[in-house]
C-alpha cells in the first residue's frame, strides 16, 4: 500500500496514532551537508502546536521533535532524517461511547468498513495529529531549497468572511500578528469573533487557506503526471478537512477568454500579469506561484447530532474532548510544509534534468 | 525522474509529441482474465478525436489504438497492455515563427528554460494530444472496476454560463446529445454559440466540467498521504489546461459551519446529505463521488498578442494552425478516464487491506 | 533517493545510525486485522542480538523493540507499524583515529567521497547495526504469509569448512542447538574453532548462509523485472558484507545441459527433482525455494594495517572496539527477515493479479 | 503490480509477447539535450539479434528499433523515449501440443496457474526475446554515463569450460571476434564445439557471463536497499536462465579471512587489489566494477521429455521450434545493457546527493 509517504526523490514516510504513544517520521533523501537550523524546526512546530491560543483546541502537547539519525555535527550526512514525537497529553479518556458510534462526517465509519476495525482513540490515525510530523519535516525541506524562496501562507476567509483573492494587497508581515493568521487586522478581529462564537455554540466552522511562494526558480516541476499545480493540489488535498484547490486565477479563470487569460511576456521571460499562478505547462516560470485551499470545518462538534452504531442502529451523539472550532488557523503551518516538501522534491528532481 | 508514470498498482506510462511519429502507452497492473471490450475503448477514443464536431480542432486524426501485448484470446493476461496511436495528420506545417516565440501562457518559455531546448513542432509533449493515451488507459481501466460503478463527466460551465452545482438536477442520458456534452439543453446551446463566438474572433474560453461516480465500493481509498480525494485532485490537475478541483461540497462548502455541513448517518451506513462528495477521511463511503475540475481558455489564440522571442526581444505573435476554441467538451472523457484510472487503482490496492 | 525503502506493497523503511541516539523504521502496507505475535518479534531481536554467544561482539545492546503504531487491542490496523530501537551501549568512543583514517574495504572512503562528510561514530550508517530495524519487521513480515510458510537460514560454510550443498541432508531442529548456527553438529564445532582462533588473531573469517524456504504457495514472484529470484538477490545483497547470490542449482547449474538440468514434472505441477529452487518464470512453483548466500570476512580487524588517512596521506590503522570475527551466524536472521519481507511483498502483489 | 518497469530515476517500461504484434519500452527519465548516437542503439541490437550466427537460433528478426518520441533534431528534450520493435517472425507455428503441455523448467506451469491463462505462443511474455527492448533501452543509458565509463561483458564458462576469475589476464578486444563471445580464442574454440555437439543432440548447455566495468567515478550507489551491488544483482537475476551473481571475491571470497581479503588503500584513494569488485559499503570506489552472473542451460529442448499437460496428466513432449542451444553469447549485449541502465540511474541519483 505504501499509502503513508509522500514525494520521489525528497520522501517523508510517517507513522502514529492521534492517542498512541508518539508520532514519527522519516525524511530520506535530504542532501548532505546543509548545516540544519533546528531553531527553524522548533518555530514551526510551535506554530501548529496545540493550545497555542485562544481558539485552537486545548490539548497540551510539547511536540518536541526528537531527530534521531541523519545529522552529525550540526549538518546532514545524506542518511535518513528520523524524527519522533511523543504523545504526552493522550489522557485515558472515557472512549466507550465514540467506541461504538459513528461520528458524523468522521472517518469513523469508513476505517471501520475498510480495515474491518479502528483506533478509536482521539481518532486514530484519522486524526489531524498525523501533521505535526509534517511540520517537522517540512522545516527541513525548507532547507533544502535554495536562498530567496519564500513560503507564505495565511487565513483568508473564515465562515464567509473573506479577503480579497489578490494576495498583493496585503502585508504579510502582519499573518503571526493574530491567532487566526490574516494579514487583514480588521478581518482577522472578526473571524475571531465567528471562531469564538462557534466554539460556544458547541459548533465548528470552516475556511480557506491562501499560499503565495515567491523566489522559485524557474523549471521546477515535470511535465505530464507530475505537473508542479498537481503535486501541490495532492500535497494540500492530503491534508484533513481540504475540499478545494485552486492555482492562479483557478475558478474564476474558467469564465475568462484566451485573450484575457494569457499573460504577456515582458523582458526576462517574466509576464506582465500572472493569471498562470507562476506555473506553465506545469512548470515554475520563474513568476509567484499562488494557491487556494478550501477546509470544511471540523466534523466533531459538541452538539447532539444523530447517527448510527457499529451496529448500525439509529442513536444520538454528543462529541466530549478537545478540538479545534476551526482548523484554518493551525492549518497555515501545515500548508506551507506540504508546500516546503513538494517544491524541494522537485528541485531535487530538477538536477537530473540536464547533465551537460 | 519518471514523471511520466501515474498510479502505484495500475500504472499508466505514456510518452509521444504532439507532431512526432506516434504516441504510445504501457498499462501494467491489470489483472488477468478481464474480457476485455475493445469496442469501448474504441468508442471512448472517438469521444476524444479531434475534429468530432463543428466546435474541435480541424485536426485530422482516427485515433486507431493499436493493442500489441497483454491480451490473448480476448483476454487479459496479466502482463502489460502497449497501446500505440499513430499520428497521421502531422503534416508539416512551417513552424519556423513558433520556433522561435514563445506563446503567452503557453509552456513554450517553462520547457525551453528547463530543458534547454524544446520540441516546438505543434507544443510537442506539452501538447493535450497526449491525453489521447490517457482515454485509451481509462477505457481499459474501466473494465477493471467492478459492475455497477458508473462514471459520468459533463460540462457544467463555458465562460460564465453555468448549471447549478447540484448535479442530481440532471438528467445524464442527455450529456451527449449536444457537441458541448452539457445535459441541459438550453444552456449547451448557450455555450456553444459562445463557443463559436470565440472561434470567429480568434478567440478560446475557459469552463467547468463535473464528474459524477455512483456505485463505488465503500473502501476505497488510503489514508494520509494518498486520500481518494488527494490522488484524484492531481489526476484532474494533470490535465492540460486545468486550474481548479474541489469536491464535494468544496470552496462553497468553507463557508459552512459544522452542524450543517455534516452528513448524518442514517441506515446502512447511508447518509441523509452528501456534502462530503462520497468521501471521508479519504476513504469512499458508499455514497456518490462527485467533483468539478476548472479549465483555463486554451492559450493558443489567433489574436495577435505581444510576446518575447528566445533570445528575450520583444515582438509580436498571431498563432495558426488548429487548436481548439475551448477545451471542456473533449475534456470530458479524458476527466473520465483519469477518474477510471484512479478509481482503479485504489480497487486493486484495496484487495491488500484485509488477508483474513 | 529514497535508498532507505525496500518492498512495493509491503514497505520497510529505515533510518538511523550505529552510534546514534536510536534506530528506527516504519513498516507499511501490514493487512489489518493480524492478530500480531510481539514474543516472536522479540525471539528474532534475540537471534540477532550482539554479544548473544561467545563468538559475536561484546557490545550489550538490549534491542527492544517499541512499537509506537499501526497495533490496536493486539491486532494490526492497517495503518504504518513504527518501530523505534534505542542505541544504550553507545558509550563515547575514542573516535579520533578513526574520524581521521578509512578503514580497508570499509565504507569510510566512499560515505566520505559521496557525502563529502561522514559520521564516523562506529561506522554510522554502513554499520551492520542497520540491519536490527530489519529483524524486527521481519518478524512482523512473516506474521502476514499463509500458515504453512516456513523460512529456515543456516550457515553453510565457515573459512572454507563446509556443509553439502543439498539442504535435504541436515535436519533443520539442529541450527540453534550451537553458537554457530550450523545444523551439523562435528562441523559447527570446528567452524567455531575457527572463528575463536580467528578472533584470538584479531583477524575475521567469511562464509555462507543457506535459506531455504518450504510451504510457499504456487504464483509469488512477477515475470521481467521483479522475479522472485531477482528481488531475493537484491535483498540479499543489500546485507552488509554479502558478496553472492546463487538460487537453485546457482553456479553450479552453470555446466549442465538442458537435458539433465530440466525439473520433470510430476503429478500436482510437482517436480521430481528441483534444480529450479523452487522458482520458474520468476514465480514460485510450489516447491522449496532455496539460496545461498555469501559473506565476505567483515573488514574492521584488530591487526595493524597499511592505509590513507582524509588526507590521502599513507597511515597506518590497527582497529579497536567491538566486533564480530564471523558475521554469518548473526546474519541467519537478518538473510530470513529479508525473506520474509520479500515473500510478504509477493503475498500481497499476488491477491492483485485476479480479480474475478 | 507494476513489475514491467525498472529503475528509479531512469525507468524503463516494457510490454510484449515473443509472438505478439511487437515489443515496446518506453525510457523515462533521460536527462535533455544528450546527442543521441543511433547507431550505437544498431549496434547493439544486432549483438543481441536472433540467427547472428551459426550457434544462436535461426529465428529470423531484423529488430529494428523505431524510436517514435522524446529525441528531436538529434537531441534528446528530456521527455521519454518510446521504442518500437515490430515481431516480423512470428509466423503462425502449431501451437496446439505447446498449448495443452508444459515444458519442463519452463515458466508455462507458473503463468498459467498464477494469471489462470497464458499466451503460450513461443512463450509469450516469459519469452527472452522480451531482452530486446531491454538493450535498446541500454544503448541509450550508455549515452547518459560519463565519458570514460566502460562496460563489457563476455562468456567465461560454457558447460564447465572455464576462464580464469581474473579478467585482468584476457585481451577485451578479442571478445567479438568469436560467436561464442570469449575472449580466450582456444576456450572459444572448445565452447562453440560444445554448443554445436549440444545442438545437434537436441540439447543445451549453461554457462557463465563475467562483467567488467572501468572508469566508474567514486560515489555511485545508495547505502542500505539500493547499494550498488544490490540493485546490479537484481537487474542480472531478472534475465532469463539466471541462477547467480556473485561480485568482486564472490563465493570463492566467503573461504578468506579479513586479512587476506581486505584492500588496502594506496595513494588517491586506490587500492593495491580489488576484492571489493570496486564496491565499498554500496558505493563505488573508482576501482574496476566486476561481476558474474550464472546462466543454467535453456528449458526448451528437442529430445523427448516427461511431463503432464494441463489437466494434470503425464505425457510427453519433444519441443519444436527454434531455440538456443546455449543462451549465454547472446546474453552478453543483454548483461551490459542492464549494467548501463542500473549505473545511470545511480549517476542520476547521485547528482541529488550535495546540493552546495
Amino acid at each position: 500500500m505504501s499509502a503513508n509517504s509522500i514525494g520521489e526523490h525528497l520522501r517523508l514516510t510517517t507513522c502514529g496514532e492521534s492517542h498512541g504513544e508518539a508520532l514519527s517520521g522519516i525524511l530520506d533523501g535530504v542532501p548532505a551537508g546543509i548545516e540544519l537550523d533546528l531553531t527553524l524546526v522548533r518555530n514551526e512546530m510551535a506554530r501548529r502546536r496545540p493550545g497555542q491560543s485562544a481558539i485552537s483546541t486545548p490539548r497540551k502537547e510539547k511536540d518536541e521533535v526528537r531527530i534521531i539519525s541523519g545529522v552529525f555535527e550540526g549538518r546532514t550526512t545524506g542518511t535518513p532524517i528520523g524524527m519522533i514525537i511523543e504523545n504526552e497529553d493522550h489522557h485515558s479518556a472515557d472512549y466507550s461511547e465514540i467506541a461504538r458510534k459513528f461520528r458524523p462526517s468522521h472517518a469513523d465509519f469508513t476505517y471501520t468498513s475498510k480495515y474491518g476495525l479502528r483506533d478509536y482513540r482521539g481518532g486514530g490515525r484519522s486524526s489531524a495529529r498525523e501533521t505535526a510530523v509534517r511540520v517537522a519535516a517540512g522545516a527541513i525541506a525548507r532547507q533544502i531549497l535554495p536562498a530567496g524562496v519564500e513560503i507564505k501562507a495565511y487565513v483568508s476567509s473564515v465562515g464567509g468572511i473573506s479577503l480579497d483573492t489578490d494576495y498583493t494587497l496585503y502585508d504579510f508581515s502582519q499573518i503571526e500578528t493574530n491567532d487566526v493568521r490574516c494579514p487583514d487586522a480588521v478581518k482577522a478581529t472578526a473571524m475571531k469573533a465567528l471562531i469564538e462564537e462557534c466554539r460556544a455554540g458547541g459548533d465548528s466552522v470552516g475556511g480557506v487557506v491562501t499560499c503565495v511562494i515567491k523566489g522559485v526558480p524557474v523549471g521546477l516541476g515535470e511535465p505530464i503526471f507530475d505537473r508542479l499545480e498537481a503535486r501541490l493540489a495532492a500535497a494540500m488535498m492530503s491534508i484533513p478537512a481540504s475540499k478545494g484547490f485552486e492555482v492562479g486565477s483557478g475558478f474564476a479563470g474558467s469564465v475568462m477568454r484566451g485573450s484575457e487569460h494569457n499573460d504577456i511576456f515582458v523582458e526576462g521571460g517574466r509576464t506582465a500579469t500572472n493569471r498562470s499562478g507562476g506555473i506553465q505547462g506545469g512548470i515554475s516560470n520563474g513568476m509567484d506561484i499562488y494557491f487556494r485551499v478550501a477546509f470544511k470545518a471540523v466534523a466533531t462538534i459538541m452538539k447532539e447530532q444523530e447517527t448510527i452504531d457499529v451496529d448500525g442502529r439509529k442513536t444520538t451523539l454528543k462529541a466530549r474532548g478537545r478540538h479545534d472550532p476551526c482548523v484554518v488557523p493551525r492549518a497555515v503551518p501545515v500548508v506551507e510544509a506540504m508546500t516546503a516538501l513538494t517544491l524541494a522534491d522537485f528541485y531535487l528532481m530538477d538536477r537530473m534534468t540536464k547533465i551537460k
